[in-house]
């Protein structure tokens, strides 16, 4: 299995603190010494190497220019299969219905993690972490607990009444935000960059949800659309 | 000058209705034969070229694949210097203090047509409308009243009354979103991807807001940042 390449400071430090073990190597700039000690003295410890290298060098390892000073070659995680009998104990289920583009499952995971949302659930087809999503993603992705699903109509049906399951779309007649009500945990359900929600899922979640908009353009972006929801229904 | 490149449906939209006669030259698929015809109609009374060429041909008018289908050559908007005199009509003027990467441009000009606002100050030496702004953008960049000043710190000293001014921050003092005054039009000031608002900025804002996270990352990307903001203060 091609091993993940993990770049940054922020990607880095979440990588440390929440599976040091899966880090194989690291490399970094010498802007970094200041930060990188204690994460080398993990990899001492496990007699994994560590290395100074060029700005240069370090796109090569990387595969980008946008390292940030710092890569770890790192063992992928493997996302755990949701069990519907053991369903994750939040406030609010982050669920992703065929987000394709890895930089925006990165900047959601970003805005999930720092609105404090602790479990992701990713359907079928959906991209899955990947470097440029860990990048994009600044610590988010490791500090959510990853799921998957085959079967997300059946998972969503299966929530209920558990979660309230609460689909994001442009549906003029769906939910405005502040009329969703607030008094179970929800699973809330963002879809395709183009299509939105599939049909099946939406069928399967008993409320629908929008951000209102006054202006001329139809959509958010569904990065942007994720940090509203989040926002508001997070914490 | 050079001409500006837009593409995608939403932005040619965005294009033809608010400055039709700044379309230079028009190219589609076939696909969206079905939607180009008023903008071929405006075209063709104006003596100006539009064709139908195969989508690999496209990429290489557009200088991407990510066309949407369509790329209009237009003359690039010259953006209106801001005049303390006469400060636009809004109940939200949004500032953009040395936003530098031309995606985060769009996304947020995106964000902000979505929710209504409909004017934009860019300081000296942010991103100013680009073709990879106008395409993400998806129309918000044409939707929107753009602005330039060379000296925003005194500018934001002039709006002082008229504009409550507000530097959005991570500083933790920042009033959260919801104790910010209401009460006067408001000018939300966004900072730099990596340095946030600079000094002389924030110095020249009244108020400072943060949107607050009860997780482990430790800031949204500007972009999210800017939705939030926009969702509780725009409209």
């Amino acid at each position: 299995m091609k091993p993940d390449v993990i770049c940054g400071v922020p990607a880095v430090a979440a990588l440390f603190a929440r599976r040091p073990g899966d880090a194989i190597r690291l490399f970094h700039v010498a802007e970094l010494r200041p930060v990188v000690g204690p994460w080398c003295a993990t990899l001492a410890a496990a007699r994994k190497p560590y290395r100074m290298v060029a700005a240069d060098e370090l796109t090569k390892v990387a595969g980008t220019p946008h390292h940030g000073g710092i890569a770890v070659v790192a063992k992928p995680r493997d996302p755990a299969l949701f069990d519907l009998a053991r369903p994750p104990r939040a406030n609010l289920l982050l669920v992703l219905d065929g987000i394709g583009n890895p930089h925006n499952l990165g900047a959601i995971a970003r805005s999930a993690a720092f609105f404090g949302v602790q479990a992701l659930l990713i359907g079928e087809g959906g991209a899955l972490p990947s470097d440029a999503a860990y990048r994009t993603a600044e610590g988010g992705l490791d500090y959510l607990d990853v799921y998957t699903t085959p079967a997300l109509p059946a998972v969503l049906s299966g929530l209920h009444p558990r979660f309230l399951t609460v689909a994001a779309t442009l549906n003029p007649n769906a939910l405005a935000l502040t009329d969703l009500p607030r008094d179970q945990p929800i699973a809330l359900v963002l879809g395709n960059e183009e299509q939105g929600v599939s049909s099946a899922v939406l069928s399967a979640c008993r409320r629908q949800v929008r951000v209102a908009g006054h202006g001329p353009v139809q959509s958010l972006n569904v990065a942007q659309a994720a940090a509203v929801l989040l926002h508001a229904l997070a914490g």
